[in-house]
């Protein structure tokens, strides 16, 4: 069997997760890791069976013994490290988002178009056994023409006001997951944008920009109809179901918990909190898609995860930005990399708006 | 539409309950009711209009305007009252069970017999609409042909002591409505009876002879197998469910609930309690075996509940006591009113044993 | 005890649902029915023992022996009914909407206002157990202060064409009731309302002006948001539900259902569907809401549901149905009884923009 | 951090499942596997990293570098590899049973007694997150004193005559683990077990000596019952749930599904089935179980399941055969290696009972 030889760049949490899929995984074959954290790269070289430590980004995406690259860094380095590698002739994983800015995606697209690599966005949840269960209701007919979609996507607790302040805010840090499990479900992209949103957990929040509560409209192409809804905050744990009701039927999936144990009292009937969070929640699916990524270069075939799949989502956050702070429904068609809509720019905007107010 | 002129004897809580049905029933006409207590009886007959209150039993049972009447007195009255209605001619509905002695059983079913009566015992149960639906997937072989059986039924509370030592025993005041749904839900006698019970919810309860914790397993003639599962205590409230295995699958009910709603907190997931006892779980099958027995009437059809079905859950009970008194299997086949296996003198015997060891 | 004399207009279905409570409920006395159809009101006379049909409206409202009024007859009738009631000095008892035109509705409830009698709509979900449930975790604080809310409403199937011709549209045959359940489980008023809706289940329905399908985003007064997610088709049956997320933890309500029964077979693991229609899921609700009003005139005590709560919610409607037209968001106060925003001249405007586009 | 040198016996599934452990755990080193179909063992050893296949199991169980062995070997060789390896000086995880017969499950539990090797047995359930949890309910007292116990345990399908003619029989292939199971939960010994079973799904099991389907009741020697819930075939999947009853509330599990989707139809609203069999449904516990055993040495702390462990389910099955060979309930005590209980004798014995019947 084919094995695809991999180096992997970043290796913090969610660099690990990948590792050790890389590891398990008998069509992979773990070769080098790197990190601005040396100490880190080399623990987890050791822990995983990764032959080497790379220098840098740079010495591992140039290394010709390297098939494959899992770009697991901070997002700000997305766009440049998916040029250098297309550059150099690697198929490339990346984490989401691409970036905040639109020009700079489309620039790392057309270096990926250009090499003729393959590319595939970590946009993990489309792999969890729930959702791939929704997504297969309807690309087959089981519950008809979709008409209505919820997306409850949830955190347990609010990010460090320290990240909120560099993430590009909530709907690009948490709803751009929502974004493309909404195209992804529906098998339709989405025409118009309308967001209610405020700041309900932590005034902070607010301060720095940032909103921590959204119900945010859709209208996709179909007609049909959809509605996410994000908080920063859930005191019951990681929050994550969907809904989609159909001309045939409906389908809906619920939480995930660590046991199935239902304790009855004499004050009530009780079950232990969900999942708290996504490493937990969403562990098989990290898994998932590497395996659907390294499957897609052993058989050359698409990946299941295009660059336009992580392109979209951010023209979704720009949108749902946009609506939120002009108080109208917005169209996706609006949005362009011309426009001053890019994330850093709208938010720019966004701010001094409320400095006024 | 004719109409069915009712008597009722006894006006304490299930007395009111079918005063109620009565009532409201647009086949049935409210004539009659008595009590010992007089003045019970005048506000049940104010309350639920009834034409006018009897001065005793066999006033009411000998009106010439009464067609049917309803037992709702005492255990210990139930055979005579029956007797008593037959030889006037009335239909009977009779609360559960006609008497804890065989040949007393056997003198009332008699009467009935050569009377040409109808008569309905108030097992309730099987007109709940869970019960129901269960005995609809058995009996139109939605789940093939049942193999295993569990009944769960179990009280919110021990009853008082004082109840207990006149009630002929757990087997006999709780039992024998599960002993009934055994039966109901398999369409098929039992044929030998293990019990393995005990005393470990209040030593008091040993004390006068009784138990009130038990699994009683059940050999059926088709060779299925079934338990019942009773505590006299479950502290989260009245637990009453049951499970059938099939060769095609399975059915099983779970508890009601008076509210579906899920509260989510950073301690636990949790619901309200279930219906805490029988007045409210079974509120609705209450009304429904009422009305039955009225159509049979009307209708002039077989009751759906007969006497044979009130006799063969006391000759269960007999064979679970004495199951449980020697410690072996006991087949139902061995258990007739010419033996001294009467419940009382049974519950003699149990007494003794447990003096002596 | 006080016992309240009570008159019925109309007999068709939910006049008889009220004349059977009134006939059951010991406060109340059943004195006089009346409908168009004379038949009706006799046969509704008859099984729920009235004392007499009442030869119109007129005389009914204005008998001596009456103290109560239900207004059980078509919607175009209340306004003028209400007034009559309230002139005569009776107690009134309204079935929902009061009307589509707000300044008869205000004509009416000026009305009552002057008579100094006690009027409640029939917005009997309130009397819901589940939803009563969700409103006491709010109300006590349970979950803390309410952050999100969905509302999910969807009918079985699309009524009659001819029925939505006349009802004022979906928004106001439907969404009234969620109008009025967001209001009482929020505590709090609505400010703005944004509507996404389309013809997705019947073509036929759009060519008569209305949608099937709707997404209703609600800004509360506090700063809470809401959705209420309407369908005029879900073909698994009647799907009631409601979610709230708060600062300490969230309620949300399932379906009711006939049965509890779970199937296992070889296919899949199933149950029977919910409660087809609103004469099941509401049926002790609708018992409920009659017995507050009843213990509101004998206890001399406001009643639950009040004139202005029955105003609101069409307040909401015209708002729902602006925005809609308009595709932008509407704020409740800019609707008023002078604007050209009654829901008739609305819903001409509506159709006039479709037949142009 | 100490690292344990592992070599495994028996390169079949379960072989396969543990050598993929080893591979994983970071405390674990894989060095040798053998198995009698040493493609097989060659296979894993290169899909697991194992430094070596040996050549038979003399070779590895007496290899100096290999610190601990996973036998998982069939049963027959069990109790002879238990010996050697204690002899060698290994320490020793040993799939269950260890034997049928109690003579030689004493002969090697005395080898491993007199070597000071650890040894643990392969009752990986409990380790599975659901029963784990019922067992801290009870062990906290969460639930207070337990006082009845249900195991339901069924397997989608019954296994090949081949496999029933040699396996025991269905009380030592299958309720064995529930044997196990009951004593872990309780926490308590069983002293009485009543067997009522039969042959239902299949006349084949019966005609070579087995039974398909059974009750098994369990006195423990605090009081507490218990009831064991087995049949070979539920057409639905894998069953596996424990309920407890306990003075202060009750905790019961239900089975696991790959995904939490509802989907709601015209017909039904229903969910895929559960996981079909083990290998999915206790994937999680078969990681565990090693683990523990792996830091069991590297702690030097006692395993969690011993040999005793092992033991004693094996005199429960030999109870529960002779309960039903017999018609009568059993005492454990009463069954010892020298009476002729041994599984073999006891399955001799029911054959020939059989043919005379």
């Amino acid at each position: 069997m084919k094995k695809i030889r991999i180096g992997i760049v970043g290796a913090g949490r969610i660099g690990r997760v990948h590792a050790r899929t890389v590891s398990s995984d008998s069509a992979a074959v773990p070769v080098a890791i790197t990190d601005i954290d040396r100490a880190a790269a080399e623990d987890a070289a050791s822990v995983y069976g990764f032959a080497r430590v790379a220098d840098d980004n740079s010495q591992l995406l140039n290394s010709p013994d390297i098939e494959a690259v899992l770009i697991c860094s901070s997002t700000n380095t997305h766009a440049d490290l998916i040029v250098q590698a297309a550059q150099a002739g690697k198929h490339i994983f990346c984490e989401k988002p691409i970036d905040y800015d639109l020009s700079r995606i489309d620039w790392a697209l057309e270096a990926v178009e250009r090499a003729g690599v393959k590319l595939q966005l970590g946009f993990n949840r489309r792999f969890d056994a729930n959702f791939a269960r929704v997504k297969k209701a309807i690309a087959t007919g089981e519950i008809g023409t979709p008409r209505l979609l919820h997306i409850i996507s949830r955190d347990p607790e609010p990010p460090p006001i320290s990240y909120v302040k560099v993430s590009g805010g909530m709907f690009f840090d948490m709803t751009i997951h929502d974004f493309d499990m909404a195209r992804f479900l529906m098998g339709e992209d989405v025409e118009e944008i309308f967001t209610a949103a405020g700041v309900l957990v932590n005034p902070e929040i607010g301060e720095v920009g940032d909103v921590d509560t959204a119900i945010i409209t859709l209208r996709f192409a179909n007609g049909g109809i959809g509605i996410i809804d994000n908080c920063r905050q859930a005191v019951y744990g990681y929050d994550q179901r969907v809904e989609v009701l159909g001309s045939k039927g409906s389908i809906s999936t619920g939480n995930c918990y660590p046991n199935q144990a239902v304790i009855s009292t004499s004050a009530e009937i009780r079950r232990d909190l969900p999942f708290n969070f996504f490493m937990e929640r969403y562990a098989e699916s990290f898994a998932s898609e590497l395996k659907s990524f390294i499957a897609s270069i052993v058989e050359d075939k698409p990946t299941p995860v295009t660059g336009e799949d992580g392109r979209i989502p951010v023209l979704m956050g720009i949108a749902a930005l946009r609506s939120y702070k002009e108080g109208r429904p917005v169209k996706v068609s609006a949005i362009s990399a011309t426009t001053a809509d890019s994330v850093t720019s709208a938010k720019r905007a966004s701010r001094d708006q409320r400095r006024d107010s």
